[in-house]
């Protein structure tokens, strides 16, 4: 399945697959891109805003837009990214959550370049009890429909 | 150095060192985080809409998070992150760019946590040329200054 511009309508909603983030997991994403104490240590989490050790937030943007990517939604399709609105850390991502995301057609727009247009995604992500954790919502450039052929003369 | 909201006006401004994006970087991040063709094979990469491998736009996004957080203007007073708006993949980042940033205060507004304010970071980095690639706008949740204890009397 690789969607095109043309077969999208606002509202059409997708769930992925889920993901469990482990400790390990925490600290070792975030001691490469985000190595503040309270993603890299414990001790520091507890003693911490949210009382224990929590992902980074680029790291729960990542894993929701990998779940999301996984779906294959636009495997052919996808051009480029255009840009992110609306993110937001709504909850702090503890260990050990399981977290899964849905994928939502927010709204879809022409584009200047020909053969593309502009598909805007919500993704959200939740944890095992369906409370939202994360949201952001992602502009890309998506192809359409190559134009049919015209039959040829019988 | 740590900086609390009351340090902050809008304008200030700081620029991180660099980082330079190898094939390799740009093909062991996109296929943890971002497996799409263009971000892990060069054929496909020269074969797309940018006629290269590129990073992937979370990879530009953590990378250009990590510069900053590296900056530690905040080390000891950020709390917590709140939300990013008007991010922007302006132009593609190729193999073997050297990335580098800047960090400015875009906005610094209360918070309806006591103790707390709120932290709009301006957040854009550059390649060696000084074209600018990619924009975001980061708020977080910053630590106040602590009120002086009253001076005893004497």
């Amino acid at each position: 399945m690789s969607l095109y511009v043309e077969d999208l309508e606002p509202g059409m909603s997708w769930r992925t697959a889920s993901a469990t983030l482990s400790a390990d997991d925490i600290v070792d994403f975030a001691t490469q891109w985000d190595p503040q104490p309270f993603h890299i240590d414990r001790t520091a989490g507890e003693a911490s805003f949210f009382g224990g050790l929590v992902a980074s937030g680029l790291h729960t943007f990542v894993l929701t837009f990998r779940l999301y990517n996984d779906l294959g939604l636009f495997r052919d399709t996808a051009v480029a990214g255009v840009g992110v609105e609306n993110m937001r850390w709504l909850r702090p991502v503890k260990e050990g959550t399981t977290l899964r995301a849905s994928a939502t057609v927010h709204a879809v727009e022409p584009s200047r370049r020909p053969g593309l247009g502009r598909v805007t995604m919500r993704l959200q992500s939740f944890d095992e009890e369906d409370v939202r954790l994360f949201t952001f919502d992602l502009t890309i450039l998506l192809k359409r429909r190559p134009a049919e052929e015209a039959a040829a003369p019988t």
